[in-house]
């Protein structure tokens, strides 16, 4: 089992229940990653305009300076709750500091959970002032965090850099709101190279580019999403110049790692498809079009009822925004030519069922206008996420 | 009941089983609606890149001139079908001109179904061959049009202009992907007022904007969307420059009827609400939030299953585009303020519930920024989409 943010070097993690959701502890929901010195930090938030306190509390403390710990709760978003809600994450950093002994703005803060609902931060407070951190306590850390998640996502790697080998490891919860741009709600990864600020934001940029910012699950940003990394330096290994692509991909895989987890483990989710668009003006261009061809609630219906429906794939390429040339695009569904040079193959039916069925499906789309391209990864739609949705709050 | 497109004078219409979708006659599935004698026209088409060949070729007939019919096909769209396509739309414009004596650049063509199937032209042309054409086929042109639709969709309006009275009747369906730019499948309106061309396409701008460009079901665009009125003069009837706000009135006013059949006879629709969006920076802005509000699975689950989950609804507005002021916003579910001034309000969860649990339901969002507004409606998802969807082309 991966050991997540307790694999680097320094860091320990607690959990506790708080009864968040419903005043009841049924469940840990408070979680607590700490670092036994200061880190650098680089953070990515939400792009929607209304943005969860815990959000602006984080940007603000990540401007500030280090890290020394990050809380986070389930339950509940303490998203529009307004000033309350500013208070209420500052509390639950004054909480976590006290328990690792750091000042508040050394704390980033993170929620999770049902929006518009006042946060019990005593309760919060509390659970987090009895708790005790530990090394092992990685995998607890992964659960504390889920909401509708159905498993703990973690992710852990060591690479060997110019001056010695240095550890990352992850954490991340999904399943609804899923979508770029930033595609998680939550994402922690700690490592214990020693890297300043400005070279983890350009590698965590790069890593999200091209993993979280890339899956969908149902369209929706949340006003919660927030992907950080974290970096103590307790390996002694500095990442110098020459580290940098080594660097960046190992937090690529971390990142891609744990993208792959929450798409997969989307709400109701399952199949996931890969689309893989070609041959568009630009690869900005091939983004929107593959981006819109995962949300497309009917692409992902007929990928649920594996349906051979492939006009659906190549409609929403163009309602996408991306130029198309409908007299030169192709489409392949696995190894079936469905659709090529601009009229529609003769295909095995039963083999395009039959790869549909399967858990992963790949999708190629030639767009016939230039060289652009792009990858983006999204899931079936099933009766099952509208029931999961459609009784969320309750 | 209502006599849809035969409504106004000197149309008729006819309808044949050409078993179009599964090669067997079972039902009705072509049909042609014709006028006595030439009629100005005009038209919007799908904003799709991926357009089907009936749109590109009775584009290409309304810049011609007049038209004297339309001949709808459903069970196959045409659509992703190459050259070939063409020349199919082409051929069933042919047969349609036989029928009604004119020539095939007087003749509308349209089709609706699934995607990048050939179209079986030949059996579609004989059943044309065959038709007679009759005064009371308004209800039988409805029905054959149909796909997933469980109900036809008909509508008829007389008005009293400066110089007389004219009729209009139209037609429509619906049901999946239906999504603004040009929320409808197919919708013909026709009208027996004597109207020049600019004057017929301002007030077709003006009515659907209003209409079908403010409905959403799936959020999908379809290849295929259509929307023509014609007019043929028979009741005599100029009208004027004093007669365009009342002529507008009674077009919008029809356009309006179908939409809002359309959108409650969605796949799978349960619920139909309406998202009123005031404060937003502009009417354009307002628009978007609007619309971005009515394709939220996330809403349109939590309607569904009447959870009181309004942050949803906020969120959706945030992740739009449009600028949200969230310390000034508000949400009103029915009779309920949820959210104001920037805050969650104590509402009454149970009362939330019952208006969620009503047919219709009416939801207004303050953005805070400013002093544009706009209406969208949307609707539910239920799992029924989700198996229909699913199961579509088999």
């Amino acid at each position: 089992m991966s050991k997540g943010v307790t694999f680097a070097r320094g860091f320990r993690g607690a959990v506790a229940a708080a009864g968040v959701k419903h005043g009841v502890p049924e469940r840990d929901d408070v979680a607590v990653i700490a670092s036994d010195r200061p880190c650098t930090a680089a953070g990515l938030f939400t792009t929607n305009q209304v943005i969860a306190a815990p959000c602006v509390v984080t940007r603000r403390h990540l401007a500030a300076g280090t890290l020394r710990a990050i809380v986070v709760n389930s339950g509940n978003a303490n998203a529009c709750t307004g000033e309350q809600g500013e208070h209420d994450a500052v509390a639950m950093a004054r909480a976590a500091a006290a328990l690792v002994g750091s000042t508040p703005f050394e704390v980033a803060v993170a929620s999770t959970g049902v929006i518009g609902v006042p946060l019990p931060v005593e309760r919060i407070a509390k659970a987090v002032a009895g708790m005790k951190l530990s090394p092992d306590a990685g995998e607890s850390v992964a659960r504390a965090i889920m909401t509708t998640d159905t498993k703990p996502k973690l992710a852990q790697r060591e690479v060997t850099l110019s001056r010695g080998s240095v550890r990352l490891g992850g954490v991340a919860k999904g399943a609804g709101m899923i979508h770029p741009q930033m595609a998680t709600l939550l994402a922690f990864v700690t490592c214990d190279a020693d890297v300043d600020a400005p070279t983890l934001r350009a590698a965590l940029g790069s890593a999200a580019d091209r993993t979280f910012n890339a899956i969908s699950i149902d369209g929706d940003t949340s006003t919660n999403d927030m992907l950080l990394v974290v970096a103590n330096g307790a390996s002694g290994v500095t990442v110098g110049e020459p580290d940098l692509p080594a660097f960046t991909d190992a937090l690529t895989t971390i990142c891609a790692d744990l993208a792959q987890q929450v798409v997969a483990d989307g709400e109701g989710v399952t199949r996931v498809f890969e689309v893989h668009v070609r041959g568009a003006l630009s690869d900005a261009e091939a983004k929107l079009a593959a981006r819109t061809i995962t949300t497309s609630n009917l692409v992902k219906t007929a990928i649920h009822g594996a349906d051979p429906n492939w006009g659906r794939i190549l409609a929403a390429a163009g309602r996408s925004g991306a130029r198309v040339d409908q007299t030169r695009a192709s489409v392949r569904i696995g190894d079936q030519a469905v659709y090529a040079d601009g009229a529609p193959r003769v295909f095995d039916a039963a083999a395009v069922r039959r790869i549909f069925s399967a858990a992963r499906i790949a999708i190629e789309v030639d767009l016939g206008v230039g060289a652009g391209e792009a990858r983006a990864w999204g899931t079936d739609l099933s009766a099952e996420y509208v029931r999961i949705n459609a009784e969320y709050t309750t």
